[in-house]
């Protein structure tokens, strides 16, 4: 492929406001403050990232700027542009289906027909978002007030649209391709140099990849399974073979299925405390948890509280943190247990969360979870800016105004996707209320580092060994095979959560990975000392997302502020997978959340 | 006072980055995406507010802004200019020395000497910072790369100096303050188009003023003391004779002193709970909550868990509620009780922060608390720069680099002492660490509405009452004679604090305001239904503040992450009365935080 060449840094170029100066005759109805305020404002945006070159939408399209970004900083977080990855994945992709699946896949034309459609809906989307600064650059401008308006404005580009979609994770990706899908025009504002947000692909050579993100399917992920086999994404199941492992008062057990033999009181203890978990779950409606019968009491007290007063054995307790760090990546004194109810809930159930055969961690995608990403930015196109931070959402009559570093974006809704605690990072104008405000100050984002140590082959499964790990002392606390659908190279996977990410999260990379070797060393033996690779990600430490798997709600959030979770505000939608009621914080409850949002801002707009 | 003429707000000046622009001939050495990165950031400084004229430092200084401010926004966070308040606040501070106070007050001589010794500092200060940009700016430099960056400049003015402060409150101006007496050179970048933060005078005529934000003093509160001594800002008892009334099981009960009739078991079951809580508050080290004796179990939980399982009576419980809302403005179901604990221990007892008498609402200031920060701003001069609200912290070798709308300051080391929400909310390069982010995702502002009745007298007093209330029932839950020193027009204070400020801030004004009224008319009879004047602020919907009185830990965010509340990063120092050992979330503390940032910042740079 033949990437654009890099630009000086300082290739600036000016232009006029276009549309967005002339908008600026209507305002004279306002208050003059407000007018020349928001005038001030207009011609302030931000200029940041790597030289943009006018207009971006000239510079070749979303392909080629993956290219140039990748060209540009290999190191970052985009390990490989787009194109690459789509090749690669598809290479992946079709030697799965020609190997290890077999006949059972769906057959090959529909995918490759369904390439050639994106396609043609790229040019499609050419034509409804165009820059607005096109071509009425001009360096030498008249004096005077216009004049030097003019060459005050940034060299970024500006777009118009009915909707913008502010994120391109799942959500954002999904809202921005309804509503193509129902006739409007869409611009996509990206943060990053990449889609995908809290999915993230990386390559481990020969083609194939590991997920540093969210990465499994399971049942009832109705949504997010429905959209991956339209784009051609397939699965294939979680290794689960063999024995499990549990590091137990400090000696290592071996088991086959899902219970660890610890003793029948504490295995009793722990099924009585999940029976009532789930029945007190059925109580929380997923659309107004704060309804649930006994809301303020649910509300009123962390889960800790509640295993105090409902638990009986040491070891039942240690179970159900080790639980509620998996699922929540945070500790039982961080959450709300009308939160962890709701969640509950909103997952069909305590063991949908927990299990791997027939629940969240059930199967995995083949070629990646970022794959379904991937291929939505492709169909999407041009549609996607990347390397645009928003930082100001302005709201007025007529609509909103975005504002990126570098880009203006104008439109009648917009779509905003971020996780809550970035959401109240953002700028509005007209400021948000303050029950909008203070309930983004109550959702916090858990803590996990995700790390996987790559080995030749995966040996333990020659040892009998499903790679599932359970410790009771930690740090990693949680293991799985994460190889490859082929089997190879081997993959173990192993969770920082909660406590642990946060201790382990202020450590050097080398005496992190040290400590986690060490444990899976412990659990798997000594072949598992010598990793030919190790990766990780911390998710707190990544400025677009601060924190993972999601936010949770501490104590009291959910029924002061929970109403203002979803409710649309003037021109803005919510969405994001925690804003979902299904599946809430997985990639099924961003995808819905994106259908949701685009879904208000259709019939807003009729 | 003749204000200066209002600029067209079309008048922007451009200029040369100066030498921030010199500056990017030292970034060689960074790796090549970075320095590029930067310097388009450093090129893409946010513009905003209202129309400035090139450097700000030649506009005529801080006073002449203020008054620019108020004539273009009098309805705006500014009700009047700082000249006109402190000529005011002066003349009321002389009245009340000849009237009300007696011979008891200071002599006048050393406030004018204090006044004339600020003007002196002032000249001092000029001197010590100034805009980088002032002569440099050029409508028509050449062409060719700086030719087009200097086009890209927009027209805000550049600092430099040996710290730089972020916010103008009480923290901020202590700083500031202490520095600039050891030395060093200093500018301030606040927001908002006035001083004072959380604290904020409101006339309501004839030279009287109320405070719609913090305004009591009490005893132990000696920081804050010794700084008003110094200022000349002098202090007056809390109106607190004759009855107070509660409103109790639906009927209304005058007693007198601190403690209501409500039945023996109520009392003593109250008195058993602050005794146990101030028990358990010793056990918490100021300097470090987490390393307290069975730190982790008592941050686990609620303090309405607490409450459940140590208050016996509803009418107790109901109380300590009433009280946990009166303090930190949240619910106990919000509280970790670590926090609450620490909170205590901070003020020296659950009661010095209940009691009027002897209590955190002992006195109060004349001429409005905010006439410290005045004061301040009046000594430190041409160092604060107004209307900026600062949105990027950038780090680097030599020091750092804020950026606010319009204004560029670099420095050695910054103070930061916004809200801790509000921290977490700037852009900061590199990014923080993932550890600081995650505290400030977990330091929510509570939620206040502070409202104020004003009456032709203070009726109440001739019936024997104090104006203090208290109510089961609310929406008021707490009421205060909040009349002016000489008592007249007669004032009466009514919180809304908690679930109450929440649920009214979402009512259209005048549904609240007859709320309110009608509580005060509950309480005080019929003469309270007919105010003259009605003042509120909710401090929620305070774009620069976000709620009040200040933040409170939920659970589990003191062990997790406490000991990122001070830490410095690099160069970067924070304070805040959320990071006060002592009076924690007072106005004494953020003197002494302010002070100790400061501390901080000398020593780094000596
Ligand atoms: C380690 C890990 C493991 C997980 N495991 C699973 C799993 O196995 N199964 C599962 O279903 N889910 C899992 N999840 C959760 C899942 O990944 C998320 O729920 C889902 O991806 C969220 O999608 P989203 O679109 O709602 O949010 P995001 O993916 O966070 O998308 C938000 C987007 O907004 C962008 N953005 C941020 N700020 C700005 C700004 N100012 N301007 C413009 N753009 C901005 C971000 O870069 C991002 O692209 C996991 C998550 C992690 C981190
Ligand atoms: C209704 C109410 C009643 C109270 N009652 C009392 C009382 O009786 N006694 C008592 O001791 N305390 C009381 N308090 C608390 C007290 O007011 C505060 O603790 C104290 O004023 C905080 O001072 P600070 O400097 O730490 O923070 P702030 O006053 O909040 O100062 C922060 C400053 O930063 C500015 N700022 C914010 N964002 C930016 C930005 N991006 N760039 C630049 N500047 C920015 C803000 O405008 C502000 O000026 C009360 C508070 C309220 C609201």
């Amino acid at each position: 492929m033949d990437l654009p060449a890099r630009r000086p840094a300082s290739t600036l170029v000016e232009g006029r406001l276009g549309r967005a100066g002339a908008r600026r005759q209507r305002l004279g109805r306002r208050p003059r403050g407000l007018a020349r305020a928001r005038l001030a404002r207009l011609l302030g945006a931000r200029l940041r990232g790597p030289g943009f070159r006018g207009p971006r939408l000239r510079a070749g399209g979303l392909l080629a700027r993956q290219g140039e970004a990748f060209a540009r900083d290999p190191l970052g977080d985009l390990r490989r542009g787009v194109v690459e990855q789509l090749a690669e994945n598809r290479d992946d992709h079709r030697r799965h289906r020609r190997g290890d699946r077999g006949p059972g896949a769906p057959e090959e034309g529909g995918h490759d027909g369904g390439d050639r459609r994106r396609g043609a809906r790229d040019q499609d989307g050419a034509d409804r978002v165009g820059p607005l600064l096109a071509g009425a650059a001009s360096a030498h401008a008249p004096e005077g007030k216009e004049g030097i308006r003019s060459k005050l404005v940034t060299n970024g580009a500006s777009y118009e649209a009915d909707v913008v979609v502010v994120g391109a994770g799942l959500a954002g990706l999904v809202a921005a391709r309804a509503l193509v899908a129902a006739g409007a025009s869409v611009v996509v504002l990206e943060a990053r140099d990449r889609v995908g947000g809290r999915t993230l692909n990386e390559p481990i050579g020969n083609g194939e990849v590991v997920e540093v993100g969210g990465q499994w399917i399971g049942p009832t992920q109705h949504r997010l399974a429905a959209l991956a086999t339209e784009l051609g994404v397939e699965t294939f199941p979680t290794y689960d073979e063999g024995d499990n492992v549990i590091e137990w008062e400090g000696s290592l057990r071996r088991y086959r299925g899902t219970i660890p033999r610890l003793g029948p009181a504490v295995l009793a203890d722990v099924a009585q405390a999940q029976w009532k978990l789930n029945r007190l779950a059925k109580r929380v409606p997923l659309e107004e948890p704060w309804r649930a019968r006994g809301a303020e009491r649910l509300d009123s007290q962390t889960v800790w509280s509640w295993l105090r007063r409902n638990v009986y054995t040491k070891g039942a307790r240690s179970l159900l943190e080790l639980g509620t760090e998996a699922v929540w990546a945070a500790e039982p004194a961080d959450l709300s247990l009308l939160h962890l109810l709701f969640y509950i809930n909103s997952a069909g159930g305590f063991e949908s969360l927990l299990d791997t055969g027939g629940g969240a961690q059930q199967d995995r995608f083949v070629g990646g979870s970022q794959l379904i990403s991937l291929r939505l930015a492709e169909e999407l196109g041009k549609r996607i800016v990347l390397d645009a931070p928003v930082h100001t959402v302005r709201q007025d009559d007529d609509g909103v105004e975005i504002v990126a570093d570098g880009v203006l974006a104008r439109a009648r809704r917009a779509v905003i996707t971020l996780p809550p605690t970035l959401c109240g990072r953002l700028e509005y104008d007209p400021p948000l209320p303050g029950y909008r405000d203070q309930l983004t100050q109550r959702m916090p984002q858990g803590a996990v580092i995700k790390t996987m140590a790559v080995y030749g082959e995966p040996f333990w499964r020659a040892e009998g060994l499903s790679g599932q790990a359970t410790s009771q002392d930690g740090p990693v606390r949680l293991t799985f095979d994460n190889s490859p659908p082929g089997g190879s190279p081997g993959v173990l996977l192993g969770f920082l959560e909660g406590r642990f990410a946060r201790e382990l999260g202020r450590l050097e990379p080398d005496v992190r990975r040290a400590r986690v070797v060490d444990c899976l060393t412990r659990f798997f033996g000594p072949r598992a000392a010598e990793p030919d690779a190790y990766i990780e990600r911390s998710w707190a430490d990544e400025r677009w997302t601060r924190g993972c798997y999601g936010c949770y709600m501490p104590t009291g959030a959910w029924t002061a502020y929970g109403d203002a979770l979803r409710a649309p505000l003037g021109s803005l939608h919510w969405a994001g997978a925690e804003t979902a009621t299904v599946w809430n914080g997985y990639m099924d409850g961003a995808v819905s959340s994106g259908e949701r949002a685009a879904g208000e801002a259709l019939a807003a707009l009729a």
